[in-house]
């Protein structure tokens, strides 16, 4: 059983998930510690991989799937929610932090679930008829506003990694969830961002960074209400770009079921044009809603991102935090906006 | 020539550098976008490696080399400092912030520099010795020494790619130096930690850190004065070290050549062990030596960081920031510490 820690860098403040199992001497046989792979070529074995339709019982039982008629845990969904057999964070544990001189720690806790997008063994999300994707789309929404009810979750992020270059180690198409017992960096700084932006000026300031876009137009993507496809002006990577509620709305499990059907639909359109522009690359999405606490419903504003990656994190980036993006924005948009692709799977 | 710009998040206030070339419409003949590598294998030809002696030509005109005897910009030397021939910051630009709404934008003012660390194609840093190694550091400090005189300079880190896996483009070993106009937000948050600590308690909280730890001793890699190696608590990565001066020091540029000879010692000997346990990753180098004005140099202390890169960041550290590390600091210092590298390089 993994057992891990939440540790806070004295320096910064930031967290970090420390895994706790000791190494064993025979990890370093060949000079090559286990647990983290070295090589791109590293994965699972695909002849037995557990998300294939018939292999449940290895998956795990289902937190939640879409079925239509067939029995809990059986083949027979088209979605399937299930505990992540290697959490990172377990829903076991308190909030108490301990502190030891200026070294603070606190349990793992949290929840990690994997969204098994398919039963089917290669079939990437982007490739599913509209109306699976949208049940896609509806198990984050139900799994986040199940595990809003837990009060020691301060939030829950879904992210989703295609292809080894985006750090998936299994090849079925799947997505996860993390809930945290804080409120992570990457969304804090949005959050504090967006709060500092509502006290100066009123607005949302995703509402008004959209709205000025649009005007402008050349970072659009797609501006067909009620979702919008948009490359952000500053975007990290190659051809970012973040799908959202034209209008205001600060939290994905809020959304309603006509919103996650444009969403699909977007999605679907987004992804085709993706795949053509960069040869169907590998990708991460992150879905940022509002925290669970009330508290910054009139400043936050979910976003999905979509992150092609085509570039690598070199010490630059860690070095610095700002990351050269050699594709501009504006660009990748033209880009996007100019593909017309059409194929057997659209 | 590349034109960039240094965009500002209008969420959270990030910089990003904007490469503002036009793609092509043959850029996409083939779906695939250039001027970034969508496979590990992409590289130049190294059949005409401009770093290699004899092509000083091609590499560019030297600010800085190590020299006993030869003439600038011929064979003889064995390290030597050129311009980025594809520069991310350029020297030509001025400091204003252009606003147009949300959105804020400067020139992609800086330097941005490349230290050829041998003239010989397929020696990595690690296997140079001692003396040489102290060569490499010699140009960090003496060009650090140099851009700080330029006063539109907020700073400026120096980074080692090496290997694909951590961004290098080239196989001949080589460092890099890039100035920039502003404190880039992953030293700025170190600053900013490092400055709030100083102002709780008047100490440095690196001097903190490291005394906290070597008393313990669980994360020591080597305790030999004046330059120490620990794995951090926080460590992001398996086997993330970094080495730094024991006594409280906050500018690299003013690191006495003792000082350097011993971080070559140090370096060297931690590289072999992180060869040794990992077998020879792809790894980064990323120093951090207090920005250019001089109010950080009570609160901030330099410091090394190596890192080697046998994860990959997938959506859940671009979504948290909360990076996932499979082997703990204390973990990764026992190993280090047991390991007795033997061999022709040592």
């Amino acid at each position: 059983m993994v057992t891990t820690e939440l540790r806070r860098d004295p320096i910064t403040g930031r967290s970090v998930v420390i895994d706790l199992s000791p190494l064993h001497p025979n990890d370093f046989d060949d000079g090559v510690a286990s647990g983290f792979s070295r090589s791109s070529e590293v994965t699972e074995v695909e002849a037995a991989c557990a998300f294939c339709e018939g292999r449940e019982g290895e998956a795990g039982p289902e937190l939640l799937a879409w079925r239509e008629g067939s029995h809990t845990n059986t083949p027979g969904w088209s979605v399937r929610v299930v505990a992540n057999r290697r959490p990172m964070l377990r829903i076991e544990g308190g909030l108490d932090r301990r502190i030891d001189g200026v070294f603070e720690t606190r349990d793992g806790l949290g929840a990690h679930e994997v969204v098994i997008e398919t039963p089917v063994h290669d079939q990437p999300l982007q490739n599913l008829p509209v109306d699976r994707l949208w049940r896609v789309l509806w198990a984050w929404r139900t799994r986040l506003q199940d595990l809003k009810q837990d009060a020691r979750f301060a939030t829950a992020i879904v992210f989703k990694n295609h292809g080894r270059a985006a750090g998936a180690r299994m090849d079925h198409a799947h997505s996860q969830i993390a809930a945290y017992p804080i409120v992570p960096a990457a969304l804090d700084e949005k959050v504090r961002g967006a709060a500092a932006h509502l006290g100066h000026t009123g607005h949302c300031i995703f509402c008004d960074m959209t709205e000025q876009g649009l005007r402008d137009g050349r970072r659009t993507v797609s501006d067909t209400l009620p979702v919008i496809a948009i490359t952000p002006f500053a975007s990290r990577v190659p051809f970012e770009t973040w799908l959202m509620p034209g209008d205001h709305a600060a939290r994905f499990d809020e959304a309603s079921d006509a919103t996650l059907e444009a969403m699909s639909v977007v999605l679907k359109d987004v992804m085709a044009r993706v795949d053509w522009a960069l040869g169907r690359p590998a990708y991460n999405l992150v879905l940022h809603t509002a925290p669970f606490s009330g508290d910054a419903d009139l400043a936050f504003h979910w976003h999905l991102e979509v992150i092609p990656r085509v570039t690598r994190w070199s010490g630059l980036e860690w070095g610095t935090g700002i990351p050269r993006n050699p594709v501009s924005p504006e660009e990748a948009a033209r880009v996007l906006r100019g593909v017309k692709p059409v194929g057997p799977d659209l």
